[in-house]
């Protein structure tokens, strides 16, 4: 991508982890603010992000990072917002932006807006973006390529600055669009928080049974297994927080799973292969549009095990029974 | 692989689909086999197979195909491998091997054994391989490099046919493991059965949501729920004839995992993020068990987006917030 003219003049970002470090790679790389500021809980990350050089200037409080900053951006865990807008909100500069990361938005909106002065803009920020791994050494400035970044402002929102931000996420990569909150929260429930928390209960599962070893279920893991390790390999803290809060959009999603999948239990139970098959052959097509609209790669096996002499290109007849 | 001392003399392929297509790949190339018989069920298909020159015979019927040969694989969907027994019966050598690829091996032995002559050795088999796609086109020879056979032999089998066939798999870049078929058929239902019917389950659930439409699901995929349609694009004759051969474990497993995201789903309806954080913590441990017995790409986000200018090597630091 070429350089841009900056959008914004100087960033702050309140955590420097996979996303925080990603966005300040991708910002300077792409040249879409002038310089960057960042602060970072530990010392260790601190002295990470100095070593990386991924900011111009790296504090110890959050207030500090944010003070003359045009666009501030909150890239901690959820459950920290509402704490981190009071620390900042003395430090904000009159007609500052200031967004955030975070996987859910009716929380973040909630807990953050009330601390947050009429002078700055607040404009809530989700980037359906990640990856396993956490800390400043993950990020990396593709992060966003060709990735959704949801913007949530609340009523009333300054169009500039929706504008601006918008702008922003676009010159990082990112297709951008408007919603609202709770729909948000609703959408993302089902496509990124059920199956980060089913994922995580399988591995769960898996690892404290009696008749199959742990050893086994390591070894034995490329029948389907690993897939769902890797999502269960994110970040412990993040997650906690995502699940608590976005409660009610989540329990509703959980409770419609979990409907289902008492349907294919007595399925299973009552030999109803019919059933089975029907929505054995449904779930195909749905794997075909996500590939078809460039969100997932159409390399069998996500790419993993290439063939050999072969380049990265799908096959001619990927679901030849069809 | 450098190439070997042919193992069996002619190998014949009952089904030429991804496995038996990827078997008879690689079975040539590293010189296992003298000569290749292979029996589809489609005209679509024997032609197919013919035009990419994978089976030096191809016939219309299974006893066709099976006629001479040493070794003899069932490759078809595990519901009609008992009919497959019974074609292949009267045209099978005396002191043929006769296998199976099946992910179930309980009822692969009930099914097929009465059938089989006993002038032959009968040792099922499960290469616990494979991709999402289907059919001969989809196979290829490196499919089962560093991927695990489970051999299950039933009491009284043959040491040297079992020890052929373990030559055999060994040769096609398997390592082999020999397993009690009622062990195998519970700790498949965990890394393999139960993690397909869940992703299966939750495409089907989000497909069907009437808050959400189908285009915000594929659109957004990529927090996380993409993962899932991988698996949940896979054959579904194949999984529905697992799953109803296969009920026992697949219901006592799906019974630990419907327990355990209760106990889950209480944490996020009560608040109590210790529970979850305490999971989520270690989970990240299997995935890293998984990478290092070299079953699993180290690669983040399995590979699929990879930074630029970077070799495909794993980050020094994957876990950075442990």
């Amino acid at each position: 991508m070429a350089e841009q003219t900056p959008v914004f003049n100087r960033l702050a970002l309140i955590g420097a982890g996979l996303i925080g470090s990603s966005i300040a790679r991708a910002a300077r790389e792409r040249g879409l603010v002038r310089n960057i500021a960042a602060s970072a809980r530990t010392e260790a990350t601190r002295k990470r992000v100095a070593e990386l050089g991924i900011a111009d200037d790296v504090f110890a409080t959050n207030a500090e990072a944010a003070k003359g900053a045009d666009l501030i951006i909150v890239c901690t865990p959820v459950g920290v917002c509402g704490a981190v807008a009071q620390e900042i909100a003395s430090a904000l500069k009159p007609g500052a932006v200031v967004s955030d990361v975070g996987s859910v938005k009716s929380a973040v909106l909630k807990d953050m807006a009330p601390h947050l002065p009429a002078k700055v803009h607040f404009v809530p920020a989700h980037p359906v973006a990640g990856t396993e791994h956490s800390g400043p050494d993950a990020g990396f400035a593709e992060l966003f390529d060709n990735r959704w970044c949801i913007l949530t402002p609340p009523p009333g929102a300054d169009a500039g600055a929706v504008e601006r931000l918008k702008k922003f996420w676009s010159g990082l990569g990112a297709n951008v669009e408007i919603m609202d909150p709770l729909h948000h929260d609703m959408v993302l429930a089902i496509t990124s928080h059920v199956p980060h928390l089913i994922a995580y209960n399988i591995v769960g599962t898996a690892a404290h049974l009696g008749e199959v070893t742990q050893s086994e279920v390591i070894k034995f893991s490329a029948g389907g297994f690993r897939d769902f390790t890797r999502i269960a390999a994110s970040d412990p803290t993040m997650w906690r927080d995502v699940f608590l809060h976005n409660k009610d959009a989540v329990l509703e999603m959980l409770g419609r799973f979990s409907e289902d999948l008492s349907v294919l239990t007595r399925a299973i139970r009552f030999g109803d292969g019919k059933t089975l098959f029907d929505l054995f052959a449904h779930t195909r097509a749905i794997r075909r549009s996500i590939i078809e609209i460039g969100q997932e790669t159409a390399e069998p096996d996500f790419g993993r095990q290439r063939k050999k002499n072969e380049p990265a290109v799908p096959i001619a007849r990927p679901y030849a029974s069809d």
